[in-house]
């Protein structure tokens, strides 16, 4: 009998997983539930397609269900939720939101995709029609169609994240006078202070309004069904136009209904076969919780990258094949206006949250030969570890020259390298992109001698 | 009595060993000697001062004499050479070119950093005044003021290597008419076919003429001292100016006359300790040979982030403290006009006279989102170890994010990762920087899927 592997979700790992299982056993059946409208897409673009960066909304499909069953040979059902997963029948009931139909469908194997869903406030007026989320492809088709229909001029951004940052670039460069109401002082919770300050300072430069220590209350409401203010404990903003931000949750009620282990932040936990702890099922991208390499824990950092290289993983697993996925880093960048910034590994809090004695260090060296044309000053915030030397993390920013930067942090960091494993290392020089003295290198010196000085070591 | 450190060059590893020296033991006294005018400088920068890209000509002196006692202790004399090394009585024999006096002094320990030497074709002609060499301070001021008082229109540059594309870029830049003449098929003869065609192609687009398989035999003067024509077997090139990049020798005759051992492309030999074999001297930067650690093999490979960091160590280690200087992997960066390229770790053709039995692969991808405003082509031309599956070297090219990936391909190299381990490293994604799926791993995927079809492994 033909294998049969099942993939719910359509996203960003579910695909991935599908099309992998497909070309290890050609053979199986590969059939994947999609419960919106599209499949295959790149979430992270959004903020960018909305700002008018990339102005083809079809750039961002990389897969029509068409394209992905001739190239690919998955088939794949969009309006269908999977309402249940009936282990002990390896079976799942899926409801077929266009012929509002529910129908059976039995696996060998099972790959869990769902992803990940918005949190919201839970106050009235969230759903106005005039508050969005940047979650789906659909949504954000619907929030550019009411940016420039209803020629929005002022808008809330609730929540300081990554996203937020990434939405209030994009409002502000359409010409929307936007306001970021943040819980902290300064926006990026995750970071490290000087870069939340830089960012904050492109804010003030940029002309966005940053509303620090706001927790959001209410939301008023007019005739219409549309938000008109966004009210927190000491002030209302009158805005067109509201997007929430405040993170995201895994989407695993359907696998915890199926008794599917999840951890403290309700992720899937898998083994790094991306198996779950019920035989023949398999789960994949923002609907798991991750391991960190840095710090051995399980987080939960729903990122592109990881869903894709566990879909890989799962997708192979699941057609056979045999596939690890180890875990992450957590590899992150953004555009803030002028600013690359990008995160690596673990922040201080969390590492000393996980026991680390550690050492920081911000320095700011260049991107290319200090009197280059084009140079730009790098800041690097490194975290080390007292006790055996190592690098546990660092944010970089800058004008230019940070995101690739951080990469070469990252390979440090995943590697385990000791501050003098990176000030060995042999880095290049040249005026248009590089000092002699790279700001990894100069980060890495600084720290040793803080060491240095603190232990006694030489 | 006092600990007497000299220094012998003061161009690169030079002040970075005295300074070092100075800090680690402030109460030696640390006397530099260099036969020019200048200390401390940036020879790297001299392409882009000659091309006008660096207007400001103090900017490449990093530090006077003046200077350098002031802020590191070091007593540097200049226009004095130093002519013998009488290691029996620890004394170097030294002539003070302007004084035309030869003094005595003796040492506690010795830093020999007398750098490379430009080589030169042995034929009548190269010393005229206009034939240029890419070398010290004094010599470029000299073609500076050459190129602007004499209205130079047309020039050959003699050489295809890292110097000689510098300089056809810059020369080309200020309105010189410039054919670059070479004894290879393609330019840059260390590099990888791809990349050395890329470069040819931006020869082509930017109006460099470029004579391949050309093997310069005679220069023809005029009654004035100048160059008028450069001669090879099959043709005649009429020029106002002739640049001589036809590659550097480490200078070390007089190292050589004080039997200090040196490898077989003359360059010293030292330990990690930057010590040579005789007692109480010890060596750094472009004299040296240096260790790969790609392949274990002593090279001649000159670079000033070489020279700098060999400097601090043995400036320490002659101090009395305790550093080591491991080896290079080889990490070089050069602008092509509208190309970012760089290399890192050991070529194909080097990786073939070291034994390794290896797989190479050219891989194009993307600096950034594919459809994202900026997004470059960037080639990565990997080697890796069939047997290990060890990544033993890389060129990448493209307009954008090239060198700075090298750097992370370097760590990759630096640290002996596999294919599996790249392939696995968490990189960051973000539209305007970094495609989901970054060149590099791209690379390490395609690289193992080739290790796994000529081997037969998964």
């Amino acid at each position: 009998m033909k294998q049969r592997i099942l993939v719910i979700g359509g996203v960003a790992a579910g695909p991935s997983a599908a099309a992998k299982a497909k070309r290890v056993n050609p053979d199986a059946e590969v059939i994947l539930f999609e419960q919106g409208e599209h499949i295959s897409y790149g979430v992270c673009e959004i903020p960018y397609y909305i700002g008018d960066v990339v102005t083809d909304a079809d750039r961002l499909l990389v897969y029509s269900p068409q394209r992905l069953l001739k190239e690919k040979g998955v088939v794949a059902h969009v309006f269908q939720t999977v309402e249940e997963i009936i282990t002990s029948k390896r079976m799942l009931v899926v409801r077929n939101l266009q012929r509002n139909r529910v129908d059976e469908h039995r696996y060998h194997k099972l790959i869990i995709a769902t992803g990940s869903r918005p949190r919201g406030l839970g106050i009235p007026g969230e759903d106005a029609r005039n508050v969005f989320r940047v979650k789906s492809l659909e949504e954000a088709y619907s929030l550019k169609k009411y940016v420039v229909t209803e020629k929005v001029r002022t808008a809330a951004i609730v929540g300081g994240g990554y996203i937020g940052l990434e939405m209030a670039e994009a409002l502000t460069g359409i010409g929307i006078r936007t306001t970021m109401i943040h819980r902290s002082d300064l926006p990026l919770t995750g970071l490290e202070m000087p870069t939340r300050e830089a960012i904050r300072e492109q804010f003030r430069i940029h002309g966005v309004e940053f509303a620090a220590r706001q927790q959001v209350q209410g939301l008023t409401m007019d005739g219409t069904g549309k938000v008109t203010e966004v009210v927190t404990v000491s002030a209302r903003y009158a805005v067109d136009l509201v997007i929430m931000c405040v993170g995201v949750d895994p989407n695993t009620d359907l696998a915890q209904a199926a008794r599917i282990r999840c951890g403290s932040r309700k992720g899937i936990l898998t083994d790094q076969r991306q198996a779950t702890n019920i035989d023949t099922i398999y789960a994949a991208g923002d609907c798991c919780e991750v391991k960190n390499l840095v710090n051995n824990k399980w987080m939960y950092i729903p990122l592109a990258t990881t869903a894709s290289k566990q879909g890989w993983v799962a997708g192979e697993n699941a057609a056979g094949g045999s596939a690890t996925f180890k875990g992450v880093i957590r590899a992150i960048g953004v555009r803030a206006f002028d600013l690359e910034i990008a995160q690596v590994g673990i922040s201080s809090k969390e590492a000393n949250e996980s026991g680390f004695d550690i050492v920081t260090e911000e320095v700011v060296g260049n991107s290319r030969v200090g009197y280059f044309p084009g140079n730009a000053k790098v800041h690097i915030i490194a975290i080390a570890d007292k006790k055996s030397g190592r690098l546990l993390g660092a944010n970089v920013f800058g004008e230019n020259g940070a995101v690739l930067r951080a990469n070469t942090l990252g390979v440090a960091i995943q590697q385990k390298l000791t501050l003098d494993d990176v000030s060995r290392l042999d880095l290049i020089y040249t005026p248009p992109y590089a000092p002699m003295w790279d700001p990894i290198l100069i980060t890495a010196n600084q720290l040793r001698k803080r060491l240095a000085s603190k232990t006694g070591r030489r």
